[in-house]
């Protein structure tokens, strides 16, 4: 059934120094081949745009070999299979994976990361907080920082889709909550979406002071997605026995050569602090831990979420810029068209 | 008893910025108070000198307050109970802690750090080996870094009285040693005498790319003690999974303002790496652990140390900036006199 089907996708044109711009990217339309045994073919719905998708397009050690020029652009989907011969999976059934920028994929099961089976939430939370995004503050927060009550955990992108997912599970954990974001309006869904405690506006305030005036016993769990400025300010207020978790570098939009900043050494001495990077895939065999968890946490009404939905492919070449020009308000998709 | 003594002492005579010089103490005579019940009276036998005591004289956040101007030099020194009002304390007990630079330490039980009961070893390892210096390199090494045999261990100050110690524990674990230091002196005793497998002269050689030939799988454990230049070249050889001890800041004279420094930020998420800070006080509870093993293996022939002793009190000065010069070569101590 496959052979008459037009793949749209999006290809990887060009090979961006940093972050990558609407310019390295093309969209193209090529057949989908005839599935072989062993093989499914998806009919993706969303896509998925995260920061690390950056790290994925530059020709710099990274924990996945960089996407080659030419071929589709390496993204998180969900989608529907629509044709299978692999014994594991049927038609209808709802899927995700590293299925890439593309109306179909044509995959091996091993590429299914999870069959998406809390059929009462929306399909698009597979990759959003049902997806790596609640995951990632899942481990990255409970496993590295393991915060305990009534201690303050601190979050930068607190706005964002895995941030604001931190800052909750935070106050889950019975902690005192401190969001770092970009605008008025991101403070107030801070506050009133996502329940921090303090929200403090780099963009207005000085980060340092700010957060000296908020933890006056200092910060005992920094979740970090910056990397820069505001990881400084963050540092110069550690509490003893501090643990951060460092998950992505927004703010740096270069390692090649590596940037300068202020050296860290003495400040994780005194405070005898730790300081760990986190890939979230590391975590691959305790993934169903944290659905079952999350899941059990929005059916409360406990853990809120929000997603910001492009309409297709024509917005994704963009799509990635626009994160890290703080654009978007919350988990950013694509809905394939 | 006590009250026809004179006590020899070193005093911080004016507040040092960054390494505190010879110009910065002065040597002096004052009585020594008679005992009340509680205290007990030592006759300090040997004064230690550690790069820890730069921070305990700058006017900075640290984990002690700073040694006040015109106060005995705070150190840590082995001597002998001659008095004793307090139960617990006998004369002619071997006895180490914070007595300082003087010849006479009126002080009460708590002042103890511990009685010296390995009467089989000379005293003054209390000060190195089988005092601070080899329980640094035993949990420094052991506890945060918990190498693996078959692994990498990468020590800067290889050649020093912790580094020295941290080379060998590897080593009895199994590992791979390489050891940076500064000398082709130095380099010999690293080989000969604590067994590492590589050794790397920073004066003479690209450090990173030195690490990248004798580690070609990465630096599975790095314990520094440097924290400037020689770090950085170890932190972009990391394996995946590193784990990195901070323990000392000896590259970098000045840490206010904060030195700059390359970001490591992208190298620990990239190897999920994780750098911690050591104060080694925080393992009080559990020194003994360390003392058993320590001295198992000194006495089996497996630990080797060393030892370089400064005569009398004219030569504490200078001693601090001496260490910091990289002049000495061991264990640097002071012998009282």
């Amino acid at each position: 059934m496959s052979s008459n089907l037009i793949n749209r996708r999006v290809t990887l044109s060009s090979r961006p120094k940093g972050i990558p711009q609407a310019e390295h990217f093309s969209v193209d339309e090529i057949p989908v081949p005839d599935l072989v045994d062993g093989e499914i073919l998806i009919e993706n719905d969303y896509w998925s745009v995260d920061p690390a998708m950056r790290g994925w397009v530059n020709d710099l050690p990274n924990y996945l070999p960089p996407v080659e020029v030419g071929a589709t652009m390496r993204s998180l989907a969900v989608g529907k299979v629509v044709a299978s011969r692999h014994p594991d999976y049927r038609a209808d059934e709802i899927v995700m994976g590293m299925f890439g920028w593309q109306r179909f994929t044509v995959c091996k099961g091993e590429d299914v990361d999870r069959k998406v089976t809390e059929t009462d939430l929306p399909p698009s939370l597979a990759l959003g907080i049902m997806g790596l995004n609640g995951v990632t503050a899942y481990f990255g927060l409970l496993d590295i920082c393991d915060p305990q009550p009534g201690e303050t955990v601190v979050v930068s992108t607190a706005a964002g889709a895995v941030g604001s997912a931190v800052g909750q599970l935070a106050k889950i954990r019975g902690c005192k909550t401190v969001g770092i974001t970009s605008s008025e309006e991101k403070m107030a869904l801070c506050r009133e979406k996502f329940g921090y405690d303090q929200v403090i506006n780099y963009r207005e305030e000085n980060v340092a002071d700010a957060i000296k005036t908020v933890c006056p016993d200092g910060v005992n769990c920094y979740f970090d997605n910056t990397s820069g400025p505001i990881s400084d300010a963050v540092m110069s207020n550690l509490a003893i026995g501090a643990r951060i978790t460092i998950c992505g570098t927004a703010s740096i939009a270069d390692w090649d050569p590596l940037p300068q900043g202020p050296r860290v050494h003495r400040q994780l001495l005194v405070a005898r602090a730790r300081m760990q990077g986190l890939i979230v895939f590391d975590y691959k065999d305790r993934y169903d831990e944290a659905y079952v968890a999350l899941a059990g946490w929005i059916r409360d009404g406990k853990l809120a979420y929000n997603e910001q939905v492009l309409d297709g492919a024509e917005a994704a070449p963009d799509a990635i810029a626009m994160l890290y020009r703080g654009e978007n308000s919350g988990k950013l998709l694509i809905k394939v068209d």
